[in-house]
């Protein structure tokens, strides 16, 4: 079963966020969106900022209090911009991603904002089962909410996936294609007269460091032997 | 030191996402913004979107064109939504941060963003050394550009706050050294007669994406520019 998160946002002020934060829970593969209490809503300017993500906008639910938001949810994770209290555990989103994730799996989970000003208050923090931060800089804190959601369904859609990176693979040169272009790099150097070989130094060792690191395809090592015929033959 | 990370938008359309981002990377310790062919700028939206990182906004770099605006740098890294290039390693960022965050702390690195509708082209991902993307759902992918800042921001900022001690670092060559190497290549090319002025095909722009792969260092960027050098020599 998919992950059930619910992103709750309390109270929230300005319209913009609420469209750019339907499009942020959606670009991460999450479409539960709550209202408690909007100052403006529906509004023009987040229709406009939720692009693609109408839809999550127009489905979002709407209370007018927290009690009704997180009612059917397993549990309740507030997010602070401190570690203020001591009473509620409190941890950054990545160490406690891969957690929430395996709960929303059995129930829905929330993830409570505060307003724009002032952030979450002890009234709704008692409500938390957990807090977590963004780790920030130490000097300006001061996420936007739609970015600090941004990330927040960034780290949940990572634990999710938990995936292996997914780089295209290319068509390595086999090693002996690569033992082949050295000993016809090394050929030509000499005749250019750039290796000495009375005093050869590390150059060949620094070319192999060079072109081993690059991880040559089969044609670009077509490439650089081309590149190194051409020489002989405009030399003979 | 402290990593240079220079944050470059190429042509960024909405003065409100300039705003934004400048705010996005302050919070996560970030202080270069640069912005080349802005559509619109100064801006007030971008004014009011940057909240308390109009520091960060009034010092932006504006450039007209990518090579100004990456000279400096070490390493170019450009972002993208797929995986679309198999000649430029593309990694998640989360994976490269921690290689980027080592560079930065010894020449600028240069995180390159597309502009909002269409994102990098094939142009400005070939002066590209690495592509990064990151992880979303599936079935849309379409973040907004100053969100894709707020987190390649927040994931560096991890790195960089994780980063032990220090791993050793190489000592890069910098854009103009490169571009100075590729004009000796091509010039040595057409003089050997391996690149045909009349059918050049992409011949430059596939070493180009090798030698970018390979990141080059300054002791590297000399050997092969002696190996130049030293045809020339031979042929007279």
């Amino acid at each position: 079963m998919d992950p059930q998160v619910k992103f709750v946002l309390f109270e929230p002020s300005h319209p913009g966020n609420i469209g750019a934060a339907a499009r942020a829970i959606k670009t991460m593969g999450f479409d539960l969106l709550c209202l408690i209490n909007p100052k403006e809503h529906p509004h023009p300017e987040a229709r406009a900022r939720s692009s693609g993500a109408l839809d999550v906008l127009l489905d979002a639910e709407v209370c007018d209090n927290l009690n009704d938001a997180i009612e059917n949810c397993g549990l309740v994770v507030g997010t602070t911009s401190r570690t203020r209290r001591i009473s509620v555990p409190t941890s950054t989103i990545r160490d406690i991603a891969p957690s929430i994730i395996n709960k929303a799996k059995h129930k829905p989970v929330a993830i409570l904002f505060g307003p724009e000003k002032t952030g979450l208050m002890n009234e709704q923090i008692d409500c938390c089962n957990q807090l977590i931060n963004i780790p920030s800089s130490k000097s300006y804190r001061s996420l936007n909410l739609a970015m600090a959601i941004q990330i927040i369904a960034y780290e949940l859609n990572f634990a999710w996936q938990a995936l292996p990176s997914e780089t295209e693979a290319r068509n390595l040169a086999s090693n002996s294609e690569m033992e082949l272009f050295y000993e016809h790099l090394n050929q030509v150097l000499l005749e250019t007269g750039f290796l000495n070989p009375r005093n050869p130094r590390q150059l060949m060792r620094r070319l192999r460091t060079l072109f081993n690191r690059a991880q040559l395809d089969e044609n670009e090592i077509n490439i650089m032997r081309g590149i190194l015929a051409s020489y002989k033959e405009k030399s003979n």
